[in-house]
């Protein structure tokens, strides 16, 4: 526990700035740009403080509907339609699926990346060989008994949004070392771990990123946006067209716990 | 409390359906529209099972646009910045602010599109005209002391984004009997309250979103949307370019309970 | 939206007092109540402003106990290891968990305590009668098509902490005229509905903070207080002693949905 | 991502079981405990599989209570309020606050069980002795540049809560290995750092629940218990006894970020 600064403004950010009837993003005013910019463009100028280029635009929106939705077959989703099941706003319902973005689902984005750009930052020192990196990414993860944050998938034997990305990045000529990279790590899956594991698109999301120049610190922002509009329309189904109170049946549960007991008698 | 239906599926949506390598959603592919449809008009699929025509692929991108960044001049902001501050993942900070869009911020579009929608659909069995429900809107509010939701804002004197959407809504012929009605209503605070309230960002996202014939129920999902790129900036500048362990002031906090006193002796 | 009156204090609390050294808490020093006093009776004074009496303390540990835990049969505890499995820190569950405890969920009890504390106020006018008052409050919910809240359970034919709750207040002297009026309308479920429908946990929380004298408004407080630590407990064991990423599997979830099309060619 | 195990039931759990009219914790039927044990027993049964003993009843009563309140000088309680300022539920702020109980808030319990467990087992292989553990835990940190977890706290110069832990896990016969090497550790602060740490609550709480076998991965979970009394307290005087939307204004805002401009003209 630290306390702030005294010397500093407690209300501080250079984000943007509101005065009356007028709103200001990194110095544009909104009314400039509402109408003429897409959101994806938006997201962009908000996070990286300019606003993108045709190619960066084109791949920002690629990035933000890759996730879009995923059926009740992901984390977020389920934790989203039991919140909206128990009678609450539909903003709570949401909010508690983007608090389920965490490390396994969704997160890998930033590690992935971390991984890519640590490796394109030590290719770039030219010791070591694309190749010698993506080796040493492996071995060390294999050593450490640890899985490889962007690659496998549960249920798609490969990822078709993987593809999709990396097509786009290409003609946007945004895929550069960190795609390289990623793919190459992919390639050499099966010489290290004796089975193909899939590039998946948190992995893609990751190497793309990556090649734009975002820090790997707000890879989880690109799934957490993506994700929302999904969220949304699950928990309005779960709360305007389905039954209410959902929750597992006490006859499904298996119970692995201590057999009934007596407290003890004082 | 009531249980789920037996003979129903435990899981069950008409949203999506995932199956390997494959993700429809509202029948269409994800992979045949990433990269051809924006960020706005999958949200619009998502949210109506179609997708929308150009006019209505306009006027999403503006209405997720509109709410993207309100600096921390807002609940939901200073809420993400606070849960940002106590070393928490990025998503944790952003589950916070979405929780933030209550009642008070953000929820009157849902209000407002609620009254908009009865008062259009009152006008259209005809008995009595638009200036007769504006009126009746106000006046019944008067009575009930209540506020008039989507009207009034506490730092704007008129707020700009209001004219950008009505102007956005004319252009792309989305602007209707909802949206009439709207500045119906705000021509005659004068007259009812004696003093202007003007049509704010979330009443001119009602009147829009009622005219697109969305329910009400969905409106705060378009604020959710809108803020989402915004809360995420918001939670990294805390999360990594600000001090950690943001709190009120122990010196700052005026006190004005209970004086000292010691308790019972037992 | 409505802003802060400029004149009062930003930060203002009635509740406590922090300076170095130094915490109070309705005027006691926090450090002369530890070890004295259960977390029972800090809890009533911290909502409630003076310290609980001897019968009060006994009643108090057990409302915040009789809803500790629930298994996997709640919404709470399902939203909650869904968001655990996916990668986050202990707090993040168990705040999830806490979002879920809304109206038809431990949500009820703030509803029947309304209900109760409106009907022995209007008993005490003296214009009607605990039996008429019982069925008036049935009539009204079956002509408005309502469920009663704090009546009825999916799992429990009857309720055993309803009759526990019930024993303790009637032993420490607390069960009053607001316990009555919830048994009387207990006993008149059948003839107005044609079945029974059992008092609660929820139902009978309701009528014994009623009793206490607490606001209604702070019923929810009660059930989350007492299922916190079985929230943790299942976020634990989730994060701990099971396979992470808990989802819903592709193949259980049933697509009720538009079947497979392909987008307009533009 | 990983799947679950097909082979497992879906629904499982060791904690509890429920029946219709029967509620089983860790073997006892709760219906039994209520009234007989307090709340930080049932609280220590959810959590250790077993009821305790007379002292450790009482030291759980102290620690569950030792971080009720803090006024709002604390993230969880700013953030609660916010939350509760935009027109939501009681349990939807109180679930921001449990959201904010993050690494630099409460956290440092974990951390520092985590450490005093570590350092606990190192001198039980009986290489070093108390003395050189204490000295290696803070060389460690100094060379890492790293803080102390449990250690310094921005208000208060010596943490009250502290002293009146130890005292009761000193009478109770839990104080050992790992709270006497917490004050050690405390003890050579100045000599390795130049200025004194005081063991803060966080530290002191870390110690005791070490002593008295916890898994230091439940660390939070003393946090979370015991502040959410206050976090309720805190939203209810938001939502009932202050003015709605509560937000820093944009008078008192500092913007630090680029000047106004124009965006390009295309």
């Amino acid at each position: 526990m630290e306390s702030m600064s005294l010397s500093e403004p407690f209300w501080k950010t250079a984000i943007s700035k509101v005065e009356p009837n007028k709103i200001l993003i990194h110095g544009y005013n909104l009314m400039d740009l509402i109408g003429k910019y897409s959101y994806a463009d938006l997201t962009y100028l908000l996070w990286r403080g300019e606003l993108p280029s045709e190619g960066q635009s084109r791949m920002m929106d690629a990035l933000l509907t890759v996730c879009l939705e995923h059926s009740l077959n992901a984390p977020s989703v389920d934790a989203t339609i039991f919140v909206a099941s128990s009678g609450v706003p539909l903003q709570t319902a949401v909010s508690a699926g983007v608090a389920a973005i965490g490390d396994w689902h969704g997160g890998a984005i930033e590690q992935a990346a971390k991984m890519l750009q640590d490796g394109v930052a030590e290719m770039k020192d030219g010791k070591l060989s694309e190749q010698e990196i993506a080796e040493k990414i492996l071995m060390e993860r294999k050593e450490r008994k640890e899985r490889i944050a962007g690659y496998g998938h549960p249920t798609h034997t490969h990822d078709p949004r993987t593809r999709k990305l990396l097509e786009i990045a290409t003609e946007t000529h945004i895929a550069g070392a960190h795609s390289k990279l990623a793919e190459k790590v992919e390639a050499l899956t099966e010489k290290v771990f004796r089975r193909h594991l899939i590039l998946n698109v948190d992995g893609a999301i990751a190497a793309i990123i990556s090649d734009m120049g975002f820090d790997w610190r707000i890879g989880k922002g690109f799934f957490i946006v993506s994700r929302t509009p999904g969220l949304i329309a699950h928990a309005y189904e779960q709360m305007y067209e389905s039954r209410p109170y959902k929750a597992a049946s006490w006859k499904e549960i298996v119970y692995t716990g201590k057999a009934e007991r007596s407290p003890p008698t004082v």
